[in-house]
C-alpha cells in the first residue's frame, strides 16, 4: 500500500534525478481567481511532466536484478515518457504501448528517449492485455501508470515540495487542485499533504465527461466514463479510478471541480501570459478550475499543479489565437 | 562603482522577494547543442524578466525619503515592468517613459503594475531628455536601465544563482551565454562568477544588426549601432554598451556572438518543446547562440541566459508555425 513512509523514501531515491519545480505566482492570476494562487509547474519536470517522478520511483524501486530484463507501460503520452526516459537514465530497455491517437510530440519523445513503441486502437483494444501478453512474453517489468503504489509515491513527492514551499510563502491553509486522471498524482500528494500539511486539501479536477472522480466521490463507489476519447485533455482521460487510488481519495480528498475543454484553454493561454509557463490541456486542468470556478472553493489560498506542459505546437497556437 | 560586494548586498535585499528561478536541461537540446545546455530560465521571475531583480535593487537601495517620491524608468519594456513592479511592492509612485512602439503586452502590464506610462517616439525624441526633465520636474528618482550600479548589482544576482545551482550539477567550467542590450545582464553576471565561478566566462549575445556590444568588444573602444530599431529582439536593443557596463565586459567577457532573429524565433520553438518555458525574441538570443553557433563555442558545457518571456501572443504562435 502507498504510504508517507514510501512517498519519503522515494523523495530519496528521486534526490538529484528529479527537479525541484518552482512554486509560481502572478498578481494578475490572483485577481482573476479572487485569491491568492499558487501554481506548482510540474510541466518543468523532466520529461516535461511529474510522470518522471513516479516513473523513477518505480524503476529504481525495482530489484536490481528484476530491472536489468528492463520495464513496459501503457500510456497515452506522459507516463510513456516518464517511464522511457527513467528507464534510459538506468540503462535498461523499455516498451511503451500507446494509444494510435496520442498527441505527435509524446509518441515521438517516447521514441527519442530510446523506448520501443506499440501502438494499440483505443476503442477496439485493450491495453491492459496487451501489457500484460508482452510484459509475460520478455519478463519485463509493467509499471502500471497509478495504480500501484511506487508510482503514487513518487508523484507523491511533488506533495512533500508543495508543502515545503507553501511554507516558505507563509501558507499554512490552502486548498490544493490536482489535475486528476486515474488519481496517481492526486493520491500521492493527498497522502504527502496528509502527514506534511494538515491544513491543505486536495480537490481533484477534471474535464467535462471524463469526470469519473469527481462522480465516485460523490456517490461513494467507483464509476466509469461513458467514453474512453474525445476530450482535448488526452493526459487525464482515463476510463475509471484506481482501486489504490481511491479509497485514498475517498478518505482525504474534497469534492472534484469539473472544468471546460475552452476553459482548460484559457488557462493555458493565461499561463503563457502571467507565468511564461508551456501547459498542456490536460495538465491546465486545474489552473482553469481555480480561475473560473472560484465558487466551488472555500479558501484564501489555492495551490494548483500544472501537471504536464507536453502539447503538440498547432493546438498551444489555437490556444493563443482564441485566448492569448 | 558595481562591485561583487553590492551584488551580495543586493541578493540579501531581494532574499524572498525575487524569485530563485530555475536551471533547466533537456537531452534534446544537449544532442542539438552538441555539448551538456544548462538553461537559467530568467523568463520565470517575477514581471516575466530579470529586470525585477535590478528594480527591486535600485528601489530597495534608494533612502527612504527620497524613494517616497517615487522612480521613474525609460525603457522598451520589461526595465519598465520590472522597476513599476518593484515600485508598487515599495508603495510608491512610478512614472515609465517607454516607446511608442513597444510589444502590446509590455505597455498594458507596466500600466497594470500601477505605473504611469508615457509614451515617446523612438526615432525622433530623446528618452534621456524626457527622463531627465520629468524627474526633475516632479522629484522622482532616475533608475536607469543598465549603466547605474545598484540595477547591475541586482542582475548581478543572476550570477551567483548560476554559480551555485552550476555546482550542484558538478558543473565547474562552463561558457556563459547571457543576452546583452546595453550591458546591465551580462556585466552584472560578469562580476559575480569573477568571485563565486572563476572557472566560468561570460559570452554577450546580441541581434544581427545591433551588435554594438560585439563589436565593442573587438574594437576595445564603445561602438554605436547604426539603426535604434528594427529587430524582432525589442528587448535587447541600445544605441550602444553603458559607460559603467562597458569596462567590466571588456575586462571580463570573451567575444560576442551574433545571432538572426529567425534562429531567435526557431530557440524560442525549441524551448516551448523541449523546456516549456515561454521565451521572448531577445531573451531568446543566447540559447540561439548556443544550439547553432557552437563553433563559436569553446566549453564542454554552455550555460545560458533565457532572459525574458514578455511576448505577444501573436509573435509567439509565428515561432511555432514557422519553426514548432
Amino acid at each position: 500500500m502507498a504510504s508517507i513512509e514510501m512517498i519519503v523514501a522515494a523523495r530519496a531515491r528521486l534526490r538529484g534525478h528529479a527537479r525541484r519545480t518552482p512554486l509560481l505566482s502572478s498578481p494578475f492570476l490572483d485577481e482573476i481567481a479572487g485569491r491568492r494562487l499558487f501554481v506548482k509547474a510540474e510541466c518543468l519536470q523532466h520529461s516535461g511532466s511529474f510522470k518522471f517522478r513516479g516513473g523513477w520511483s518505480a524503476v529504481s524501486g525495482l530489484d536490481a536484478a528484476v530491472r536489468s530484463k528492463g520495464v513496459i507501460a501503457f500510456s497515452s503520452g506522459n507516463h510513456a515518457q516518464g517511464v522511457a526516459l527513467a528507464a534510459k537514465l538506468h540503462n535498461i530497455p523499455s516498451v511503451i504501448i500507446m494509444p494510435s491517437d496520442a498527441p505527435k510530440l509524446k509518441i515521438a519523445n517516447t521514441r527519442a528517449f530510446g523506448a520501443e513503441v506499440v501502438l494499440y486502437d483505443r476503442v477496439n483494444e485493450d491495453r491492459d492485455e496487451i501489457g500484460a501478453r508482452l510484459s509475460a512474453e520478455r519478463g519485463l517489468t509493467l509499471i502500471k501508470p497509478f495504480d500501484e503504489p511506487l508510482v503514487i509515491a513518487g508523484q507523491g513527492t511533488t506533495g512533500l515540495e508543495i508543502s515545503e514551499q507553501a511554507e516558505e510563502e507563509g501558507v499554512t491553509s490552502a486548498e490544493v487542485l490536482v489535475p486528476c486522471g486515474g488519481g496517481g498524482l492526486t493520491s500521492g500528494i493527498a497522502l504527502a499533504l496528509e502527514a506534511s500539511a494538515p491544513g491543505f486539501r486536495v480537490r481533484p479536477c477534471e474535464p467535462k465527461d471524463f469526470d469519473d472522480t469527481t462522480r465516485s466521490l460523490a456517490s461513494g463507489k467507483i464509476e466509469r466514463n461513458a467514453a474512453v476519447s474525445g476530450s482535448i485533455c488526452d493526459a487525464i482521460v482515463t476510463p475509471q479510478p484506481g482501486n489504490i487510488t481511491f479509497p485514498i481519495l475517498k478518505r482525504l480528498a474534497g469534492a472534484g471541480i469539473v472544468v471546460t475543454d475552452d476553459e482548460a484553454l484559457r488557462a493555458m493561454a493565461l499561463a503563457f501570459t502571467r507565468l511564461k509557463i508551456v501547459v498542456e490541456p490536460g495538465g491546465a486542468v486545474a489552473l482553469a478550475a481555480a480561475l473560473f470556478h472560484g465558487d466551488a472553493l472555500e479558501s484564501d489560498t489555492v495551490i494548483v499543479v500544472t501537471s504536464g506542459g507536453n502539447v503538440d505546437a498547432d493546438i498551444f497556437a489555437m490556444a493563443l489565437e482564441r485566448f492569448g
